[in-house]
């Protein structure tokens, strides 16, 4: 009976990175090799990474793709093990040359096959027909005695693909995947696999990369999943790793293990070649899976491989007592270290020393240096330079005056500044452009208010309870409070859940919410759409998140 | 004979204004009707807009759309002129709900066909895939006596469609468009039209939006071409135009006069139902239609829309003696008016008397009022709470502080702030983020430095031949020139031209100029990335602009 061992690969690839991925792929490769599979399968366009954007429209970084893809051919000529990865490769369509998404078998030396993506989405963070041109297919191929269907990630969700699929005399199915994070989606995927399992009662293999890229992260969670729909292997989220199944030509499936010397260092650590992992700075935290847990490693892996991934090693941020920017010194913390992190308090007349108490205690608990900085003396000198300006004009400026602090501070150190924004406070605009928007990436962007409180729970060992509970100030004038302008939090989050991401209208929502306040909060929603565009970017959580995914006209007169 | 009496409305849309927009187009429709016409044409997506980005996604904006249809059908009960005009519309594709972009034709009371877009367009600028789902044919009507086929810009681009018409028994081809400004890109389409004229051996109606949304501009120049790709008639450029003509059923296409009421005040005057216009302040300058004039009026009009539709009347600017900040207050002068415009200039101990002298003179040919106000009280504050900083984070706190003041101007004045860093700049990340990068909207954003010197020799009336020739410097310390850090912007823009306008790798650029200057430039250009996503928009001049149309990842480790 025919016994196929296949090794799922779920690696970190960087966009463009052409050498640093090949190395990944070479050492996975040869790790397979060692564990003496017949095949080893990386993710959806694993040689360049995912997703490279008009990079993918340049003729010469297609071709440089295609000689890494012969090295990996001649490495093959050494192995029993046959390799199965993405890339993108020109075909021929009508006499024209055309891109197209694709998964590469190699084996002995050979291209034994190559299977071009269907279904190209192209909605939500999605670009791919403004790349690629679609196949009219789902093909298969003939492999050490079992037939195998490969798909490439969204071909798993279109169901047309299922039907294709039912016509084909197949033993196993495998994806390949560059599938991002967002809240709940995996069990969306579970959901769709097991449909295409049962269905067409075979064994699938899921195999997603991990790690973040710009807005996007990759929690990886690759998976095998039996025909009766039951998950026989559930790969980690949100770090690297590698496992090793046996499959059956009967539909039998099972779990080998790693050989030793690989085990021991397979999770987390330093591969073969010495190159960086992205592992969790805070491995192990996080690991009872909660739906705020996800939101959270996905938070602190956006962080640690925008940072990383741009050769960049510090951050610093500047600390205010509440708790947003505690939330981000902790996030900060577990995705770089605390030697890594620098905070900065930058008080002014309006700031109570009980936020800076707040501050110092929380930076004490996350063993990192607050350094203080008054901005009175700067502050002094612009009401002295302009004597004539509105009181919303000064509040913006102290804000303004802490940016050109930070950024001169970023500057001189090279640590990169980080926002500290929510996602609540973006969609109404509750933000100073050029002041506490500055910086370099906003590790808490695509989060509302309220779930900052939920993930800040999680760090209650390192937030102080103070910041836990009080009242969120700007405390840019006496007194103030965010409730001064803005509902409560509750009630504003839930308005805002459903203008944005259920795309409801101001009409729809008024059903449930005083229509006042619905067309008030809609009014700053679409008002703010110039602040939004000039924000920096943030890691996706939810389904509708502000980066890639929401596209929205700053002159937009339909605001209903 | 049938003879046809065809109006081509090409007016100034607002995307989501529904209610503007229609009473834009029933102005229009009584124009047409009062002038004996048969029938008028307005661009695509008269109706909404265009682009509208994701709020085409929301089904209760396709529904207003609908009854804003409902009216016009109405409206059309009175009219013996039946109307042409572009919306979206939901159809029915294998039971499931589609968008389409259409093109409906309204006669006496009903719609007597809708058309739908075949070409989608989902590159440059352009995520129609995104939105619409595309027809499988391209299909004509009878209307009066002869057989009229209805395309939908992107369809005239697409040789296959010109196929599809060769089978067709045709009188008169009518393309509706929303087809955004480029240089030279009128040329291209007076030759595809022409392709299409001479090999059907049909006249052609084209008619084509004007007006600015975001960084897209359009530029109308509607035309009519005759069989043999004459060009009959050529409407304006970058104002609202109208114009009728007659067809016979046998080829024979003639210009109308309009009846004398309306030929008076048709161009660019306010208009029956007293909206606002959109045409050049400055109408009349640039008619000699050079290149350069295009470019010119194209930058006024982008930056007039913005401001106008966004229900702002002021700008205000950073005048620094530069070419660049003389144009832009050139730029702001016709687009809004002198009386609209604010400059400043905020010098410190390294800005020269000469270029306080120039600034000043500038501004008084504009005439528009200069103020003065010193950064240095705040620069030195600023140095007293920062000792430690570097000398490049001081040149960047410079540049910040003056955002600070225009900032602090703008929130109090309620003038928007312009930006004014040309594409050279932008291109090599020659500008401070939170600093000079600070401001609403960039009018100069797409020309590089040699274009701006090419612009501002039009304006050599009001901008002083000293800023004309001067070396150019951002006065940020002692004697700086820019070409202390960049080549001669001549040699600069030649291979920042090649490497974002022709997607050249820097081997292949290395071919004619120097490989480590390349390499330099190519660095500067991939590491600042991250600057020109957090940049203000500004209006689409070239092939590849900035904005909407160049679409690449800030972590990326392929610069070759």
């Amino acid at each position: 009976m025919s016994q196929l061992k296949i090794a799922l690969a779920q690696i970190n690839t960087t966009v463009g990175d052409l050498d640093g991925n090949l190395a990944k792929i070479l050492c996975e490769y040869k790790k397979a090799q060692e564990n003496g599979c017949d095949l080893v399968v990386f993710p959806e366009m694993a040689i360049c990474g995912y997703p490279c954007g008009d990079l993918w429209q340049k003729k010469y970084f297609i071709e440089e793709i295609a000689e890494k893809l012969e090295l990996i051919i001649q490495v093959s000529n050494w192995y029993d093990c046959a390799i199965l990865l993405g890339a993108p490769t020109y075909d021929i369509e009508r006499k024209k040359q055309v891109l197209r998404n694709s998964a590469i078998l190699i084996e002995k030396g050979e291209v034994k096959k190559i299977f071009y993506k269907k279904t190209l989405p192209n909605f939500s963070v999605f670009d791919e027909v403004r790349y690629f041109a679609p196949s009219g297919y789902i093909s298969n191929v003939e492999f050490r005695g079992q037939t195998l269907a490969i798909l490439i990630c969204e071909d798993l969700w279109d169901n047309k693909n299922l039907f294709l699929l039912k016509e084909q005399i197949l033993d196993l199915v495998i994806v390949i995947n560059a599938s991002p994070y967002a809240q709940n989606k995996h069990l969306r995927r579970l959901e769709l696999a097991q449909n295409f399992c049962k269905t067409l009662d075979k064994n699938l293999i899921y195999v997603n990369q991990i790690g973040a890229q710009d807005s996007l992260v990759f929690d990886g969670s690759s998976f095998v999943m039996k025909k009766d729909g039951e998950v026989l292997l559930q790969m980690r989220d949100f770090v690297e790793d590698f496992a090793v199944v046996e499959v059956a030509k009967d539909g039998g499936v099972s779990i080998l293990p790693l050989t030793p010397a690989l085990s021991r260092k397979g999770r987390g650590s330093k591969n073969e070649l010495g190159l960086t992992p992205s592992p969790l700075a805070g491995e192990g935290w996080g690991e009872g899976s909660t739906l705020q847990a996800q939101n959270y490693n996905a938070c602190v892996l956006g962080l640690h491989d925008y940072i990383h991934k741009n050769n960049f090693q510090k951050v610093m941020l500047g600390m205010s007592g509440g708790i947003d920017s505690a939330l981000v010194a902790a996030i900060a913390v577990d995705a770089l270290g605390a030697e890594n992190v620098v905070l900065y308090a930058l008080p002014s007349r309006f700031n109570s020393q009980s936020s800076m108490d707040d501050a110092l205690l929380c930076a004490k608990n996350l063993g990192v240096k607050l350094e203080i900085i008054s901005i009175e003396t700067m502050f002094e000198a612009a009401l002295q330079t302009l004597p004539q300006i509105s009181s919303l004009a000064k509040e913006n400026l102290q804000s303004r005056l802490r940016g050109n602090i930070l950024m001169a501070i970023s500057n001189t150190s090279g640590a990169l500044l980080l926002t500290t924004g929510n996602k609540s406070e973006l969609a109404c605009g509750y933000a100073t452009i050029y002041g506490d928007m500055c910086g370099a990436f906003n590790p808490i962007k695509d989060l509302y208010k309220t779930e900052i409180y939920q993930l800040a729970q999680l760090k209650a060992d390192v937030i102080p309870a103070n910041i836990l509970t009080k009242a969120p100030s700007a405390e840019l004038r006496e007194n103030q409070k965010d409730s001064d302008s803005l509902p409560e939090y509750e009630i504003l989050d839930k308005i805002l859940f459903t203008l944005i991401e259920e795309q409801k209208s101001v009409e729809e929502i008024s059903k449930n919410f005083d229509e006042n306040l619905v067309k008030k909060i809609a009014k700053l929603f679409y008002s703010s759409e110039y602040k939004r565009q000039q924000a920096v970017m943030g890691p996706k959580i939810s389904n509708m998140a502000f980066d890639a995914e929401r596209r929205y006209q700053i002159t937009n007169k339909f605001t209903k």
